[in-house]
């Protein structure tokens, strides 16, 4: 660690919240120690330049809160209760500046919003700027955590929120001259790229209402509908007309394609996908409903594996980057 | 997550060794889960292309071992037993080969050694291929972690092990056809960078034995003894001529210079630097000794503040990447 290194850490760690009393040593030793009980949660998830976010198209402050917002939600799909976080971050020659101040401003308001505390990390040169972070969670009182793995023939599927809105906002990033929604509509739809928000609080209520299966939709509907199919050993058959559409979708979309197919095959969107014993969905989305968003029914779970979405014609969606999983 | 990561991080996931009883869900979820009860020692640590390591000179399984093993150094550093870590893995366009799977082995290798268990991860595209991994550790039987901190004027600094064999193995593996040492010394050497074994065990006895301060060798002696002065604040007082030089460095390091000057400023030895009481070093050198390597006393802590280093005549180095500590 270089002298400049040194700085920038400090520089970086005054605006973060402080270490909660978990906390027994924390950033700017060897490594951090805090206290534990219980099982523990742990996801890693990285963003990295030209892959995950472009610049200057997203604000570095949008990039801290993304990072962070990300791997929060690996924790919320399994019920978690999040508790601290660790982030390696990776500087191009030259972006020393304040930049990255705005960055991890941008990791402090997610972290504030969700309880976290971020207690250590490593700077080093890379050769674009990328961020890994470490998430630790535990599991919340009542909540047993959920797996991937525990859906069955018979079960329902359905999804939190709204789906294609960060697909949309991408869009509108990349190409912001093109025709679009009205300002504040856009300003809604872009939250979905620049403030994603991790779905904590319905990932406990569904862990404690029951649900069987969860994952967080990050790599598009379909993809994750996939991964969860998989896990479980169930096919998934999910009709295209149910699925929720993000405000602005189906303005957006309409231009490019078909606006279901965008929440379809969109990702990071962050949504909970998750399989329900069918006597529990009432229950259930109340339970969601009462952490201040939806849960939408949207499919259910059959014998065999992969997975289907057909629109009201019954026709299987050709969807890109999900043939493999059928 | 595509297809093709999919498919890549089963193959990855066959070459490591399977997770323990710890374990309740391993990698494959959206986060892993294990059982976990007492302080928990955590680190983040990077290993990027062109900045860590240059390839072809680093075999890939080199690249596997050192980025695992430079992690587990952290916690060594703490006097921690190590768990289990999770990886994420960067890999540019068209690095989805065979060297990836060298990779997983040289990690496999390390995690087989250290009796830990790569419990999750994280595969991504990257501009240059890299990995960050995240170690997790927590306090062994009768050995209370040991911080940066604890240093006190009157300790004696002492250091594990031998110095400067990993700037020598890299000036090695950068000009292969200098003039060098025999090919036995050579490969003994070079394993101070493609196979670099942190001092777990010695860790653990120092901090069972009473250190009262300590760090790994990672950025250099002189550059870590700054951080440890600096967390205590005190000031070290370092004499060159006693620091343990690794075999050949005295051959390599004297064509270009003071061999005990590369010894006070080569980077990633990952020894253990240590402050002890004066009435503990005879009962300390013993408990390190019974791990397989030595203990060296090198100095003393004084009341102030930064480090020197002088020679025999008293006369101050002025060395590359510690004038700042000062």
């Amino acid at each position: 660690m270089s002298d400049g290194e040194f700085e920038l850490i400090a520089r970086l760690l005054e605006r973060l919240p402080p270490p909660g009393p978990r906390v027994r040593i924390p950033s700017g030793d060897d490594a951090a120690v805090t206290e534990h009980d219980g099982p523990l949660v742990i996801s890693v998830d990285a963003l990295v330049e030209g892959v995950h976010f472009t610049l200057p198209q997203f604000p570095m402050k949008a990039v801290g809160r993304k990072a962070l917002a990300a791997a929060l939600s690996d924790l919320a799909a399994m019920g978690s209760e999040p508790l601290e976080a660790f982030v390696v971050l990776g500087v191009p020659d030259g972006g020393e500046g304040d930049g990255l101040l705005e960055l991890a401003d941008g990791m402090a308001e997610v972290a504030e919003r969700d309880g976290v505390a971020v207690v250590g990390g490593d700077v080093t040169r890379a050769p674009a700027l990328l961020m890994s972070v470490t998430a630790i969670g535990t599991e919340a009182a009542d909540a047993p955590l959920v797996a991937r793995s525990g859906a069955e023939p018979g079960d329902v599927i359905a999804v939190t929120g709204e789906l294609g809105g960060a697909a949309c906002a991408l869009a509108l990033l990349l190409e912001p001259d093109a025709q679009g929604p009205s300002a504040e509509l856009r300003d809604e739809i872009l939250a979905r790229q620049l403030d994603p928000r991790p779905r904590l609080a319905a990932g406990r209520a569904l862990a404690k209402a029951g649900a069987k299966a969860m994952i967080d939709v990050s790599d598009g509907l379909a993809a994750d509908a996939g991964h969860l199919a998989w896990s479980s050993g169930v096919r998934l058959e999910i009709e295209l007309e149910r699925l929720p559409l993000a405000p602005g979708v189906e303005e957006i979309a309409s231009s490019t394609g078909n606006a279901r197919a965008t929440a379809a095959a969109g990702g990071e969107d962050y949504e909970l996908l998750v399989a329900l014993s069918p006597e529990r969905v009432t229950d259930v989305a109340a339970a969601v409903e009462a952490t201040g968003t939806r849960l939408t029914t949207i499919g259910t779970a059959v014998s065999g594996e992969g997975v289907s979405v057909r629109d009201a014609d019954g026709r299987e969606l050709d969807l890109p980057g999900y043939d493999h999983l059928r």
